[in-house]
């Protein structure tokens, strides 16, 4: 069923859904204090994300067999690295960004003291839903434990973080594929590949079925990132809700930049073949990774 | 041993040693990429800190015999996460602090962009140490995933965060002790309170132990609070490294600014009282604790 393209669109909006809603259960807007910071982390929480890595995580598990509920929490944790990510690439001090998927960033909106925080907040709210115990309920500790040291590790200096630095400081300079490379990696590439085995650990799967999604993931992260270039250069700015060029008026490095439109695109196009060779032996349980490899391909926003 | 003056000065300048060892094997300044995040990321780990909340932890952890190496890793993790929050809250969006304990801030050292991104690192980084299995070998998952859960809470949105979001909000506002209480209560106490929760939990410290040490912290975590106010007002501005009455020049709300110095020196000592009252049922393996508890009183920085 999920080769058929509107099983597939099924299954994206069934994901999106549940992901959704459960954020929003961990996430409540009444009842808590301080009422401000909680407004902010909602904010942006749910400003119209895809949900890409919650799904891959969740889509992942699936994959191996796994339970969607055990899957769940993990997969808004790592959205809600991803959103804190975004709130501080916005602020003046780095990207200064003043919109975001066609809405005011969290520092127009909230100043910059509560987007800083907010930031913080949903970052540390990640690792603690990730261990919470009315969350995570049937996954054995020694899991819990591997998956917070998988995505911390992805998320911090080694990971996202330092790709954001290297970005930062390359901004305005002669830069190298190898930098740019090192860039993407870290800021997409990594949680992106944490995600994909966040999933299979919570389900438990081998290692070579780990080794299968890792595989996957790499490829996919690097297409992900090329697209995202891509469309930067030649999307349609209502849909990514933000202006294109951005990246070239601010001297970015970027692949189409270093290498070019079309060798970008092919270059996207091998990522994804590879991708799918990745996870050749898995079985149909892996269908809906296999359409999510196509769709980063696709995707106009 | 731990009674006699010099005994305390040992041990507190044992345990600091210990823990700035280890932060500095956890966090290395030599093969590590990018090379800027960690340079900032040790800058202001290195920036001459009390290490009060891990020794705390290793204190707490010894009393219910433990052992120190059990505690060490979580020890350094609470410590990152302090200097986290002290980077922060120095940005010019927040308390716009040049300097602190003598030295230029870190934001004026690497810059706003690198400064966020440093403590991003440093809170990301915790957790991965927390869970590194290099580093926590003996102890059993559970364990571990209940202290990141504590952690977590601790310094999360309704913590750490939550406090300096109200402090943030409150600023030249007339304010009230509910909200004073919250504030010191969720930037100081809260993280305190785990540091000592987190101590007990990884030397298996039964429930009756973890709630005496529990009790504790709450009170300690106040007074510490207090003599912070009572410093800023009347401490000496070469060994706190920034000068006194700046909390008055911001009109942050403070004990003494409240319910006046000598009221806040009188609650500050009855706090240490029920802290020690709080850990009356432990042994003498329990008295570095003892010790720390007027150190906090009785401290000049």
């Amino acid at each position: 069923m999920n080769d058929r393209p509107d099983g597939f669109s099924l299954y994206l909006k069934s994901r999106k859904e549940l992901v959704e809603s459960a954020l929003n259960r961990y996430l409540p807007a009444e009842g808590v204090y301080p009422v401000e910071i909680y407004n902010a982390m909602r904010y942006s929480l749910f400003a119209g994300g895809k949900r890409l890595r919650p799904i891959l995580c969740i889509a992942s598990a699936e994959a191996m067999g796994g339970l969607l509920d055990d899957a769940l929490p993990a997969a808004c944790a790592l959205e809600m690295i991803h959103t804190y990510s975004l709130i501080h690439d916005d602020l003046p001090s780095m990207d200064n960004d003043d919109f975001r998927r066609g809405a005011p960033t969290s520092h127009k909106v909230f100043g910059e003291a509560v987007a800083v925080l907010a930031g913080d907040a949903l970052l540390t709210e990640a690792f603690r839903l990730l261990t919470d115990p009315a969350a995570i309920r049937s996954v054995e500790p020694a899991r819990v434990v591997r998956i917070v040291h998988e995505i911390a590790t992805a998320a911090g200096a080694g990971g996202m973080v330092g790709g954001q630095v290297v970005d930062i400081l390359s901004e305005g300079r002669p830069s190298d594929y190898e930098t740019l490379h090192y860039i993407h990696s870290g800021k997409t590439g990594r949680m992106i590949l944490a995600s994909l085995r966040t999933g299979a650990i919570l389900a438990d799967g081998g290692e070579e079925e780990l080794e299968a999604v890792s595989e996957y993931g790499r490829h996919i992260g690097l297409a992900f990132q090329i697209s995202d270039d891509i469309l930067n250069v030649e999307g349609d700015p209502s849909l990514l809700g933000k202006g294109t060029g951005s990246d070239a008026a601010r001297r970015k490095v970027t692949f189409p930049a270093l290498i070019g439109l079309e060798e970008s695109r092919s270059m996207a196009r091998q990522s994804i073949e590879a991708a799918l060779e990745g996870i050749q032996r898995l079985d149909e349980r892996a269908d809906p990774l296999r359409r999510l490899a196509r769709y980063i391909l696709e995707r106009k926003s």
